[in-house]
């Protein structure tokens, strides 16, 4: 993916900045009690293993929007902002894999899963179990205490900004409530399947497009002092691209390729994710109820693998995934027009620089293979 | 409980404080989806339920304590930061009792219990408690996020102190690393008795003392801007006071009247908690090793009254009950001492007001009933 060079460069301000922050807070916490540098070394490989740092991206793109001279150099406050999203991410991993169960994450075991396993390789006394699900709850509200220091600190250090305060305010309530309807929606789906196909967009909405696209463009723009109409053009764009990615993610989820996902085939099927290709695929089984009772009966089960070939074979057999496709283009077109937006006099709105950048971002955020 | 005028004052403003900022969060959860209401309700309703605000009360006392003039009014800004201490405070309960796998707090349901009970009552689908689970974990990580904002706010409004900021950042590593210590010494407790109790004392110093006393009063002197001798001293009369005050908590943990507590008669011999009241009954009873088996291996067991009874009785006839009483008396004494300090002109670093006020919390905090 070839970025501007102030993307490049904020990339590795971003690792630095991590890396800094994280350190001075392994020493403090290693001043309290010696034994617990390893939760934070945990952390720290945590947040180095992997991760496309997507929402950096998205905030230092935000930035360059605002910042007509594309060579200007990124200062370290913007790095800190953009690294703090990182440590907001660990949290929500980190809490999401507790709420979901999950075993594995970016290749590896989820954080509750691998204090688990320390609990049990060092024959401590108690429920292995429930020991790796308190201590990663734990670490998880470390990594969101942090997340908030460290923004602030870069606030104070840019200058304080309202703007940027009210969008990170926003940002975090957006993702917990998203993740709060997600959970909602699961336990208590609407038997009528277009109420359901709208509720798995409002989750869209809030838990990946606010989060992920929308609000760090936003934060970004507001550290580079940008003007309500850029700030409006890029939160349009995040909007479209955001719910464009999730629509992409959901169909990986069914049929992308483990070999490339990384991720079990079907993974979305075995969870039971309440998404909109699967309320989608619901409207269209509608007129078959043999078939419809037989995918809500096998959904969010413990599946063999011929089972989940059998449910992924009826879901592309029916119009849904097509429908996401022409929506995920829609959503696409709408979110890369938003960048050609030009105020009363003509002036692009989005600075060139980074609106090619934002072309590449919204291209591989949406690609059908990645 | 009579303290200060702007002591009662400042009591008032924080409930308005806190019923201003969750009304607004409560609006802007709704715009997002009204279903998610029903969250905030019961984070509001928990929020009002109960607690001592106790940490508010410090505050406002480290506040009045840089405060020559005790008739001043307490700046709202103090208010805001006060009520943020009480968000931070539901996040921790709440994620305690998913750690600790409580079934009450304040003489209802614990959080997550009565999620699971709003599932269970309304037919939903999958695990009941696991939905209560994870509910509650996103509540509380939206109660510290909250928190955060509420604090950040507040300082913006009295102008940004360094000092305050410092102050709330180690705050909240301080306390989650205490209650990370917590659990790892409950699973891997030291054969040494000797050491236990050193573990227990690191875990009282910084999950209770520091995040109780110690840095709310240092938030509440920093927002005053105090001079670095009159945090000093506060600091010195928040370590001692809060640790006596956890202490008295261990003492009424075993032998407290559940008609006065609230609690479950010996209720941390159920939950087998590390206290240092233990670890010093463990010291007693290592010339008597059927004893000691005996208590080793019911703690943290389902007791039934009559096993509470006997384990009861084991560590009142050791001397650690009395040991503790000293403890707590030699720290009482330490901690008011520390509010006589004089500068070098022989001037009070704790103004009288604030000083009236921190001797009747001390005594309130560790008094044989509360």
């Amino acid at each position: 993916m070839h970025l501007s060079p102030p993307a490049a460069q904020l990339a590795i301000a971003v690792e630095s900045a991590l890396t800094a922050e994280l350190t001075s807070r392994r020493a403090e916490v290693a001043a309290i009690d010696v034994r617990l540098v390893a939760d934070v070394d945990r952390l720290i490989a945590y947040i180095a293993s992997g991760g496309k740092r997507l929402r950096p991206q998205f905030l230092g793109a935000g930035w360059l929007a605002a910042t007509a001279d594309p060579t200007l150099a990124v200062p370290g406050g913007v790095a800190k902002a953009a690294a703090a999203l990182e440590l907001i991410q660990a949290c929500a991993l980190i809490h999401d894999d507790i709420i979901d169960r999950s075993e594995t994450r970016r290749g590896g075991p989820s954080l509750h899963r691998s204090v688990q396993k320390l609990h049990a390789d060092s024959g401590w006394s108690g429920d292995a179990a429930h020991f790796g699900v308190g201590s990663a709850l734990l670490i998880g509200d470390l990594a969101l205490a942090w997340a908030d220091d460290l923004f602030c600190a870069a606030l104070v250090e840019l200058g304080w900004s309202a703007e940027a305060f009210g969008a990170w305010r926003s940002m975090r309530t957006e993702v917990l409530a998203g993740q709060l309807l997600d959970l909602r929606i699961a336990a208590d789906e609407s038997a009528d399947p277009q109420t359901a196909a709208a509720d798995a967009t409002v989750v869209n909405r809030y838990k990946t497009a606010a989060y992920t696209v929308e609000r760090p463009l936003h934060l970004g723009a507001a550290l580079g002092a940008a003007g309500p109409a850029t700030i409006e053009a890029l939160r349009r764009y995040g909007v479209a691209i955001g719910v464009a990615f999730q629509l992409r993610d959901d169909l990986l989820g069914v049929f992308g390729d483990p070999a490339v996902t990384g991720k079990p085939a079907g993974e979305d099927l075995i969870e039971g994710k309440r998404t909109v290709l699967l309320a989608l695929a619901r409207v269209a089984l509608a007129a078959f109820p043999d078939q419809l009772a037989d995918l809500d009966g096998a959904i969010g089960t413990a599946l063999l693998p011929a089972q989940v070939e059998r449910l992924t074979r009826l879901i592309a057999d029916t119009p849904a995934p097509a429908a996401i496709e022409t929506q995920i283009t829609a959503l696409l077109r709408d979110g890369l027009a938003a960048l050609d937006a030009v105020d009363s006099q003509g002036v692009l709105l989005v600075a060139a620089a980074a609106a090619a950048d934002l072309r590449v971002l919204a291209l591989a955020a949406t690609a059908r293979q990645r």
